[in-house]
């Protein structure tokens, strides 16, 4: 059972922490990564996205990453379904969760996935349909994602109706969790709160995920914010790797090892041993030596007689 | 009149950010420095440390640089006072406010300014005699500082009893405004509401302002649990330069052009002007070349369509 303690962390760097990367990192070092944080605790990873080889090369290996990840007992593997086709290649694939993506910026979703709005959401149509003509058993849980929606490097500001309009459309169409991203780090505190209890009290107990960015220093902040909305699932990066193609000045996702030391340290219960999460970064400094990587746990430790969460209140 | 939407920022880079540099920045450049800064619309500077030249070389030139912060119309100077000593230097110059700081923490106090706890506080009292002897416009302001409130690198957790009993005795010797720190960035959200809403309670309406250290990321998420308990001013230093040579394992504060764009984004109003405050950064990257310099307002810009604070209510 989970208690309103227990907070799920979803890593995406070997998805959006890798997508806009020239270098093509290995994909046995990919498993090596995500077989190193599964070890670490870390109960849920996006693990590649489901867009054709020619715009994504970093992901032509979702086939070997998917079926090391589906190995691993435990562990919950996301990826990335951009349309119909990439959902079911996800279907095909087995994996546990599949993460549909539109944005409520019109123009960042013309420039992502170019198309309007609306036909994203008939798309979100059709893969609810396709997943519903699936046996129980082989059928993946369905997010809802909904990009820029905090902000947009193209249109600024976005009105929170938009965002509630969205999240109803996606729910109203079998969205089995929302995820709402601030995909260029224009959140804060107070807009968090503002646009995560306008979604709630629009859809209800459909259970809420955030993917904050980092890119003015404010990832963290916005978290807190959105754990006394009552958020308790988290994407982030380790090292804080990240950012978006299409959306300029975007900078890495919010850094996962900082993530998991604040949360356990406000008293939350991750399942994340912290030495080990950090270990994890050598797989992928080796891998990126040009990329910075960033967080504050790696380079300044664990607090003098830290005790973890768990041992916390045992 | 304030409302409750008026934040204050204090620049302590010129204090806190240079004491553990080797390098001696020049005083033509820290005045080139502080004049930029308050013409940006910072209201309070630290600009020096009344410690003895042979401790702290960096502060040698503290007459000067008062007396460059003081012709500045409106600015507010302060000066950390470790002792009566200092703080009689800072009468004779003319600051604003006194910055008088003991720990909370019995062995960071030893190691930082090699005395007891019991010892601090009767200093301080021994200060506020001395400022009472004074004629009313001659006296600065008496800040109660009270570092390691929320954890310390040889003492590990700290009670929040000691830090209201510190808070209380600093208050009864006549604090005109208490200032909590953690100074090696320990503090959570959670901790942060914990201590301040303790203090509030046992120190009732004596201003409480935070200062924070970014050592773990988590330094803006405090500034908003500090927020939202009511305080209303804030140091931080430009690019996140500082540390404490008696704190292993310190980095820098919180990030003051990150602060401020939180604030702003948020709807307070700081008065800062957020380009010409990351302009002031060149002042500092010319003078420490080899120093990492932190922050992401000035890697990545304003939101795109961004109406400052003072203007969106207009």
């Amino acid at each position: 059972m989970k208690s309103d303690n227990d907070v799920t962390v979803c890593e995406v760097g070997l998805r959006d922490g890798l997508q806009m990367l020239d270098t093509v990192f290995p994909t046995d070092e990919k498993i090596a990564w995500l077989r190193a944080e599964a070890a670490a605790g870390v109960p849920e990873i996006e693990v590649t996205s489901f867009v054709p080889p020619k715009i994504g090369p970093q992901f032509a290996d979702a086939a070997e990453v998917v079926a090391a990840a589906r190995s691993i007992e435990n562990l919950i593997s996301v990826a990335l379904a951009p349309n119909l086709k990439g959902a079911q290649r996800g279907v095909e694939l087995g994996v546990h969760k599949l993460n549909f993506v539109m944005s409520v910026s019109r123009t960042h979703n013309l420039k992502n996935v170019r198309r309007e709005r609306e036909e994203s959401i008939a798309d979100f149509v059709r893969i609810v349909e396709m997943l519903k003509s699936l046996p129980a058993g082989q059928r993946p849980r369905l997010i809802g994602g909904l990009s820029s929606a905090l902000g947009c490097s193209y249109e600024g500001a976005i009105a929170v109706e938009e965002v509630v309009h969205c999240a109803r459309a996606l729910v109203d169409a079998g969205a089995d969790e929302l995820l709402i991203a601030d995909t260029v780090g224009y959140a804060t505190p107070t807009s968090v709160r503002e646009v995560f209890k306008a979604v709630q009290a629009e859809v209800g107990n459909v259970p809420l995920s955030a993917h904050f960015h980092d890119t003015r220093g404010l990832g963290l902040a916005n978290v807190s914010a959105a754990l006394e909305c009552g958020v308790r699932r988290f994407d982030a990066s380790l090292a804080g790797l990240g950012g978006c193609q299409f959306a300029p000045g975007a900078t890495g996702n919010i850094v996962m090892d900082d993530l998991c030391f604040m949360l356990d340290a406000m008293g939350m219960r991750t399942g994340v041993d912290l030495d080990k999460l950090v270990a994890v970064r050598a797989i992928v400094a080796r891998n990126l030596p040009g990329t910075p990587l960033y967080g504050g746990l790696a380079r300044s430790g664990l607090p003098r007689n830290y005790i973890p969460s768990a041992k916390r209140s045992a």
